[in-house]
């Protein structure tokens, strides 16, 4: 399996990305083609009980790299890459990973 | 579910990391009490095909906070973070978090 992982950092208006991402960005990820299982992460700190850099953390698996980016050059994919790059470019940082262990 | 989870940047070397961390960080990491699942992701890059901030990250399942506060206050919790301090305190960012959505 392969994910797409789409880390956060601390929005300054909580409520409004949270908004936003649940009710519009939420659904256009989930459209993507080739999604096998998405999950979302909320932080509630670090084990040092402070802050975390990050606020949200959402893994989408994909079967292989070739679906994943196959579902990235989609439709679907575009837009949901439109939407997360209009509401919360400047926080997200994206990765892609191949689960090596579970 | 809740999960600890262990970002790693990347290591200057590499292999010595992966040795350590297949090798001995695992094992103690899989021995914490209340473990239900760990997974562990390898970073092949960015979307942009660059390569990422990140090298590895660990995701430790947990039932709920208390399970895990529990387990990372224990012999085996104390014993795999006295370990992660050794081999990788410089690399590593430590983040706890609630599964919203699956």
């Amino acid at each position: 399996m392969v994910k797409l992982i789409a880390l956060y950092r601390q929005p300054e208006d909580k409520a409004a990305f949270d908004h936003h991402y649940v009710n519009i960005h939420t659904p256009l990820a989930k459209n993507m083609p080739g999604l096998r299982n998405i999950e979302v992460t909320k932080m509630l700190g670090t084990p040092m009980g402070t802050e975390s850099d990050y606020y949200l953390m959402a893994e989408m698996y994909f079967d292989d790299e070739a679906a994943l980016k196959t579902s990235m050059s989609s439709p679907g994919g575009k837009a949901a890459a439109k939407d997360l790059m209009g509401f919360a470019g400047k926080l997200v940082s994206m990765m892609i990973g191949s689960v090596i262990e579970t």
